[in-house]
């Protein structure tokens, strides 16, 4: 990292610093400049002293040089991975589409879903029996009655599965059924259920938090890969931003950005991206366009009755008019759906 | 629009604010709840005085009903507008590609860019003869100069010229020379300048401000069509968020969310977009996707000596890649680049 | 709540919806105005169908009327809540002075500060045994051992513990040593750790999210309020916008806004809230001229070789310093540290 | 700056980069590091060059180490700059109080409004004549005729008179009559008439844009110092940000921060800065807590019936509560009121 001078920095002030950049165990390497000194501090480490460097007397700031992330980090794996569960392939040429319901509400209606949805083209089924709500006078979950549920809709369907858990205490009953648990944006920072999906053995959606930078979600998905698990999908599902016309702002930058940073492979969520249904279908292909390796759809078989997010649900119809769409966008840009 | 009184408002306060709704010309309609009390305000006017019925004594807020524009508004127009200016026309099912330098440089280097777009496919030149700059130390632009040597590209090439115009007092003079006057971000509310561009008779390129709400967008636009100007081309350029990594944030759900809105076009700029190389051709992929009536590309002969924007510019080389993924991108969306 | 019908929505589509309302159990109320129809919805739930309503066809929107939140709701209980925990009291005229080290290092380090803070006016002391960290390669706290420690300066100096809980599993352990469990603003919708602490018996500081709005970190209390424990206070500590210049954006104004509201008391975190030294005096006597009822204020007796958060942390002298500022300025506005 | 070269960049990359950084009259210093190679580049010049560098092959990222705005800093002029008008002065220990209506809407209005703040301690009048819309269907302001109102407001009161101008072409008109031209937020990168007021004589209350970040504001403010005015107060206003429980979020971080950075002195708007009626007072006294060198705050005889902002402007009874909360904080933290 950089350790930058304030310019009336004196000689006591900078030597100190040069002598705190080696107590650390790096090589300092002071540059006097016209204005003022920058200290260059060299060493394989990554900048985790950085803060306390910031504190030192005379120093204006510390500029980061590496990248927090290592396992990560397309530098240590340059190939794509490619993450497999039952039906469903995320990553390089493979394009994932998991599509259900918001919640499980009954067999009936995740049943007629999954067979839907598979019609339709969809390669995996989503569908939230642990619901986590913003107010708690809101609808939970059907918890592992719901988990229940999916696991007969996979049996006969053959679509895996994708649920989300909320509580570390939860993962050992949720990995029991589920093929990919998903971690929603809300808990993209819990790290004590980051690193209990790290050891279950089970493929993850690690979804983006809607205040999360790039750098914060590839170092949550580091908790899960430094757990042992290498089989982390990363998801764009809107950031927040001043912007109310949208329930949040699909950030479809950040596809590409993170092909360039990582390995992992990148899911787009255009229905928590955008909360609105008209926007969903346009916002899938473009998020396809982009070079997503997956998308994850909300369908509901009549989303005026749904029990969640029902004005982001599309129908079945709807879903259909949307997979045509996206196979055409997919193969303008070499990505199959399979 | 909706007067919500708060709680404990009294009976006095409630007669209060139903007069102050009749005074204003509109029909007061309250509804007597178990919690509280609400007045509709019916009439045909726009909710101008939403503000001054907000103060009122046991008001808790005011609730606009209807959308600020009229002009803009799909529900005076449903059918698309398309704008044409020479060889550019944007909108409906007609792709503009517009692209070019940032900055007009000289003569040589506008021309030799015009070339190359032209050949890979473009429909417009762009490029900047007044700069708007964040730092008054930075280059400001040839300016007459500038429009001269675009007037000369349009000359030989033929493609349509799009310019920035930064000034009320130049609008005359950059209207001489330019197929499309443009309205940067950092200007989309001044309201002077709209004003002289709506009485300039030459279609508009406006760019949204960096955290411009849509409705705020229209409502500029409303300003060029109420000086009597119905070509009006809106542009998402990115909006400011938390997030560092790219420049601005590429908001393209601000596509089909104004599709749904309006019936101008909507054009993209991955350029100013993101802020990076990289990432200007997956998002002009996913701007098409997301039903964009068009394009505005930077493009240098040499990005490294470019005076302003070299990060985000692309080589020729790179812009005949770009073009071909668009285009591509483009049939499966069903649009034409004529 | 209110629902806007699009302009040309059919009288079927009208009545459709008048029957969705009745079905929800609420009367309703509908309004023809000039240019659209909207439905009044009225009953004693709050707006948890609203969701549902607004997937209707020909619906334009859904708009709330109620604040969403119940139990935290200054309508329910007008007089302000004071929280009370050992030596620290926050709320009404009591200004709570919460101070310590970031992380807890060591016994020497924590009781160290514990006599300095003490000495200098503080009413409590804040440390963290465990500690959520963005990067799992950073210091993650002394945990048990930490908790010891605080527990062993409580012994010595008086001062109530604050220290943060960031696992479920882990409260009954945390809330055996601390005299307020503190939540981090990344837990903030962690549901079943707010349902935990709602269950421990203990004072809980419930930090805002670093993109909450105001009504969520309400419906977060609310979980806890809803378990049974009615000792919340909520704390302010920065959001994330795209201001760089402070590593978070200290949003004052949510303590006045936040005393209209509710009844609980609001505690404000200058230290996390700006990220800079230099900021935090400043912004400690903002907050205290806005009306806060408490601070929380890292101090460390070295900060260059903390190990975590040096950058922001005070040393003994300035803590003095701030306590000297804070203590005029609440006088000036009514308030007393005891 | 620290050119940052990317991890695999060769030995050809980096001494073309070298080779760039020496054509450029820097002096280029290499670090090979264990992981990868940066280069300092040192110069007098401030970071002009960065963007062009950041394009190169092989280049990850480009650091800049100035801050990019010179007459502004406090590096060059390490004492506060004090702005006198008329009865008003800000800066240093002075402490201004701008007070009146948002539009000049009678001579009536206008001449109370000022007598009323006058009487409470304010020392300068603000009103809008010249009034910057979001919609072009809004009331636009009265114009020469509001000018005229305030300059004879001010020859009844002695309040010096601090009026928006909203156009370069209007600057002379403007101030012909006012004593402190104002820029809005709407126009702090309209750069034509930073020059044009820079150029004025007379002093100019700069407010920062509502997405500007600090150095965009101080860039703003070189532009009228550059032009030969030293007479430049600095103005936080609110940004833009998520939270919608407020207008805007009053960042009064920003004025600690600009006070290391710059000489000038920074005044607050805690009226549009918050929206609400019932916050103004308490974010009032916190912008004086934080060290702020001037108030401007909405004041109207009536409004409920103001023809602008009525949901953020005080009664003179409202006024007159602030200005005693207001005196009280100044005097704890060493401001007079003159």
């Amino acid at each position: 990292m950089i350790v930058v001078m304030k310019k009336g920095a004196t000689k006591e002030q900078i030597e100190h610093m040069i002598r705190r950049v080696e107590e650390l165990g790096l090589k300092a390497h002071p540059i006097y400049g016209t204005e003022r000194t920058v200290i260059a501090a060299i060493g394989e480490k990554r900048d985790e002293h950085r803060a306390s460097l910031e504190s030192g007397a005379g120093v204006a700031e510390v500029v980061p040089i590496l990248a927090p992330y290592k396992v990560a980090s397309r530098e240590v794996k340059p190939e794509p991975t490619v993450v497999r569960a039952g039906s469903l392939s995320v990553g390089n040429c493979h394009l994932g589409m998991i599509a259900g319901p918001c919640s499980v509400e009954s067999a009936e209606q995740t049943l007629q879903t999954a067979r839907a949805v598979k019609a339709a083209g969809a390669t995996a089924l989503r569908g939230g029996a642990f619901k986590p709500r913003t107010s708690p006078y809101s609808f939970q979950g059907l918890k592992e009655e719901g988990l229940k549920i999916l696991a007969a809709a996979r049996e006969e369907t053959g679509l895996a599965v994708v649920t989300e858990v909320i509580s570390e205490g939860d993962v050992p009953l949720v990995a029991g059924y589920a093929d990919v648990l998903q971690i929603g944006a809300r808990n993209m920072q819990n790290y004590r259920l980051l690193e209990a999906v790290g050891e279950a053995g089970k493929p993850v959606l690690l979804k983006r938090g809607a205040s999360a930078t790039l750098d914060e979600l590839l170092l949550a998905a580091e908790y899960i890969l430094n757990a042992g698990n290498p089989q982390v999908m990363l998801c764009e599902r809107g950031i927040r931003t001043f912007e109310t016309h949208t329930r949040f702002t699909l950030a479809l930058s950040a596809v590409p950005y993170l092909h360039d940073r990582t390995h992992l492979p990148v899911v787009v969520d255009p229905s928590h991206g955008t909360g609105h249904t008209s926007l969903v279908a346009p916002m899938a292909a473009a998020a396809v366009a982009a070079g997503a390796d997956g998308l994850i759809v909300e369908v509901h078989p009549d989303p005026e009755t749904a029990l969640s997010d029902g004005y982001q649900s599309l129908t079945f119809e709807e879903f259909e008019g949307l997979m045509e769409l996206v196979r055409r966008v997919a193969e303008a840009v070499g990505k199959q759906i399979e």
